[in-house]
């Protein structure tokens, strides 16, 4: 059975020492000294082995299971969501004002990394709920908030996304269930959602369903389309339940993985609905949660990735299997253990390179994020908003392909149920589809976030690259040549492919679209690769000063040469493949496929 | 349900305008002529598409079933399997003194594609029951050939291979299963194999174990492991079956994929066995079935890559959503089709390319095989011996990587089971890692091919590829600049690799260890590179000489155009990560992981 691990050292390392958030003037950062985190750190790690890890492979063989309308969760999800509530866990980053503790986004992102990590289909019960309270919090009236918020920051009641329809994922337009409007103010919705996500089960008294409907007479088109709170029970003047909404679950999926998680089939028939935000304004209202929602997807990456790293270094120092072709290692044994082999190691440092780039990258991120809303900051709403592509694909793919990599390290084991590195890689699929296939996250970083207010984020984050390696260069040498240069050559390529989009896609934008998700590739290597830098700096701060671990800041340093050295290359690739248009990739007659 | 439609075309295309088998100057080969192998390929491709791809769900969601020490295969396999038997295939490149057809390799490599791509779970039945009587073909006295080979041939009892112990999977110097000798002349086997594909099922009368085990006194290590012929049931003198003999399945695993195949731990003890092959020579007589067998694997990554290929085609052609961003191309219906999005041509191309380049590149190995078994050709065998972990490493990674791909086409679609894109992806999983995990294959590649025989067939491979490009060029400017000049400049890259090795290894082997798998993948970008030049060659002198069709053929130079754009590019990646050496891969105490 695998096993979970918290990365504590290694949040509080980027947190601290790379992100330097105590010092953030960020308003609420000041509270996130050292010792703070790491005692919320502790705990959240803590529950994420003991409780939630041990459950993952029982969701993944139990799965849901709908019976009479009802959707039973595996064995142990009640009891597990009912500590994680007294916990105050699905609140953390809540306002205090319906009950959270208002901590910054950023610490319920580490914590949600360790959560996920340790449990992903369980973990989505309450990534739901927040992504619904969140979209109620940006855009409902003072009375929902009051209604709806205390309950789901509590995660009494969980809340759910309710976008696709069987003909329509994500061209949204195409949407068809409809809301009639009512005498009470209220609105009558009917039509049918598919794939969603926590939709029907046992573990909270409400469930909230934030679903986007059409209100007929309104424009055609993804214009036409308005968000809806439609709760599975009423809920009485009060605050008691009443009577079932006509709402049910039909069906329940069978998928590749996240079997602890209902992926339902939710038929609407005339069920009870408000209006939250303006008609016809339901994209914008769901965009506002957008970024959140990816970046928390592109830490399910992150997070399976790592889980998955860790039990593959487990059984590469445990399993022996050969011998190192530079003498016995193990000499005694009757083999050496599996991380003697150069192509073993070579595996598990582009995991372990992966998932420590990966985990500086996206708490940056949240930084960010919290940046654009708790200080108003124009600039890193904007970067943000660039980055979330990447964030979401580039961290799913790479993630997706780690837990193969690491689900490889045990050879035929690898392939067997029983050791759970197959629930990892299954797991890990699916992110790179929900919250917008990684295609759509290309297309929305070329076709959209690169020229957004006349391509000043992108601009910007160039210039953040080239002010960081101009304030760190020339201080040491070793530095230089191992961090500073490739993060310069990886840059270049990413503006080289840029250039040959403005040059070419004005022509034909297809020019740009072909090279879409080599883009995004691209630019996820160059930020990994300014992470590393920035942390390879950090480190290098900390063993000059003699302060910290010393082998916690050696490694750090070993694994961030492998990723410039190994991993970053890989931008010289994308960007050939950019440059050599969209003319092969467009030739073929759709009948010639 | 997906469907599959078996690509006699393009595999008529390579046997005869490629590769012009039938004037090939191979015994056998010149029975191969185009109507009879049309005929042969038709007649494979309806049992493929009519009852093998429909039962491939079924084998999927009900997997086997072990009860009572008996193991039940999926509704309507044995049905199936009997009409295979029916049809002669399992005996099609057999010698006839067996029962079977004689036919050359190539044609059964052919053939078992199409087999393998409707479902791979069932014909991998047949395919372990080919390579156990190969090897008794090549190892067995005449005695043993005569008594075991007429059933196995006509697959009336099928065979399995016995390596792996719970404790030893690529090092099976570690081996613990003994073999006492007895006074009649056989073996008395006991100890326990696991993950033994086809160990125990209800499809054949009997079946034959080739069972690896020590003779106890014999010399430590892989050099004391002797292979034996272990039967279910003893045969007696006139052929009727006897007592059923001491070995037994103990337990099927649950497994990511491939469930339609029964995956037993077998339990041998004292089960009578007789030697195959000589005394301690065991791994000899499994080394001889290698090549074919690790081919054969090899050409499942491309079989489940093309039947989800054709799939993800078919879906992208016909689901609506947005629309080309250069114009609507369906202004009639809601939407167009997904296949107007450039990124979903991409990753249409991506899949196309390789598979018609993996096609063309296992059957010139077949042809190798062929040439070197049945035209005593001691280049092609140590040729082929050279690409065999390239043809089974790069192509079941890469195959693996595109039926995710086709998958990912699907968007949510694909992560539903109902589809089954998901089967492709897990069943596609296992041919990474069976017949010697891709790791092993680029370690065979690296540390034992390369500088065999002094480095001859590598350096017989780079001729090769010289003269090819010394023939051609110079005739047809694009075709240079599309196909010549992209060739040559990948196989500068491998042979920068090469050299980087030379100079480094001998220092520290690990230079040349650390960068075997980027070695192995580009060697197969180079050969498909190789392939996708031939083929355009024979592509165009059709299109010159106004033979075949226009459309296929067109459409051939365009998807090899993409794969030199946009795939080959690869090597300069590779070749960066491999010319840094092994110090960043090595540099990690095994504690600090």
């Amino acid at each position: 059975m695998p096993s979970y691990s918290a990365p504590t050292k290694d949040t509080q390392f980027i947190l601290h020492d790379v992100l330097n958030v105590s010092d953030a003037k960020i308003p609420g950062y000041d509270e996130l000294e050292r010792d703070f985190t790491q005692a919320v750190l502790d705990e959240a790690g803590k529950i994420s082995s003991e409780v939630l890890s041990p459950l993952n492979a029982v969701g993944d063989t139990e799965g849901c299971v709908l019976e009479n309308g009802i959707v039973r969760t595996p064995r142990g999800f009640k009891a597990a969501f009912e500590q994680m509530r007294e916990g105050g866990w699905p609140g953390l980053d809540m306002p205090e004002e319906y009950g959270g503790q208002n901590m910054p986004y950023v610490l319920g992102t580490a914590v949600g990394e360790m959560f996920s990590a340790a449990n992903q289909a369980f973990t989505m019960y309450q990534g739901l709920t927040h992504g619904a309270a969140g979209a109620i919090l940006a855009h409902g009236t003072d009375r929902q908030k009051a209604a709806w918020l205390p309950k789901m920051v509590s995660c009494e009641w969980t809340g759910t996304m309710n976008l696709t329809e069987p003909h329509c994922g994500t061209d949204l337009g195409l949407m068809r269930t409809r809301a009639e409007p009512q005498d009470d103010g209220s609105y009558a919705i009917t039509g049918q959602k598919i794939f969603i996500s926590a939709g029907e089960h046992d573990l909270a008294g409400n469930i909230i369903h934030l679903v986007l409907a059409r209100i007929p007479g309104g424009p055609e088109g993804i214009k036409g389309v308005s968000l809806f709170i439609v709760p599975k029970f009423l809920v009485n003047e009060d605050g008691t339940l009443g009577e079932r909404n006509g709402v049910a679950c039909g069906h329940i999926e069978e998928k590749m993985g996240i079997h602890g998680n209902s992926t339902c089939v939710m038929n609407y028939d005339g069920a009870k609905g408000w209006l939250l935000g303006k008609e016809h304004k339901g994209m914008r209202a769901m965009f506002t949660m957008m970024n959140e929602a990816r970046i928390g997807v592109g830490m399910q990456g992150l997070s399976q990735a790592d889980v998955a790293y860790q039990n593959a270094a487990a059984y590469a120092r445990d399993r022996l299997q050969g011998r190192a072709v530079t003498g016995a290692e193990n000499p005694d044994g009757p083999a050496d253990p599996l991380i003697v082999h150069p192509d073993i190691r070579r595996s598990l440092m582009d995991q372990k390179s992966f998932v420590e780039g990966a985990r500086a990258f996206i708490l940056w991120g949240a930084t960010l994020i919290d940046r654009a809303h708790r200080a108003g900051d124009k600039e890193a709403d904007g970067l943000v908003s660039l980055l979330t592509p990447v964030i979401k694909g580039f961290l799913t793919d790479q993630g997706f392909d780690m837990t193969v990599q690491a689900q490889q390290v045990f050879g035929g084991h690898g392939y067997i149920e029983e050791t759970g590195m197959s629930q990892f890689v299954r797991d890990a699929r699916i992110a790179m589809i929900y919250e917008g296939a990684n295609g759509v996250q290309a297309l929305d970083l070329v076709g959209r976030k690169l020229a957004q207010d006349g391509g000043k984020h992108v601009m910007g984050f160039f210039d953040l690259v080239k002010s960081f390696i101009k304030d760190n260069a020339g201080q040491d040498e070793a530095y230089d040549s191992d961090f500073l240069d490739p993060l310069k050559a990886a840059s270049k390529d990413l503006q080289a492919a840029g250039m040959y989009f403005m040059k070419n896609a004005m022509s034909n934008p297809n020019n740009a679209l072909a090279g879409s998700t080599d883009f995004m590739h691209m630019f996820g290597h160059v930020c990994l690769g300014l992470m590393w830098a920035r942390m390879a700096r950090a480190s290098r701060a900390a063993l000059d000063a003699g302060t910290g671990d010393t082998a916690f800041h050696e490694t750090k340093l070993a694994t961030g040469r492998y990723y410039m050295a190994r991993r970053l290359p890989m931008t010289a690739t994308h960007l050939a493949r950019i440059e050599s248009g969209a003319d092969t990739v467009m030739a073929l007659d759709a009948a010639n496929f």
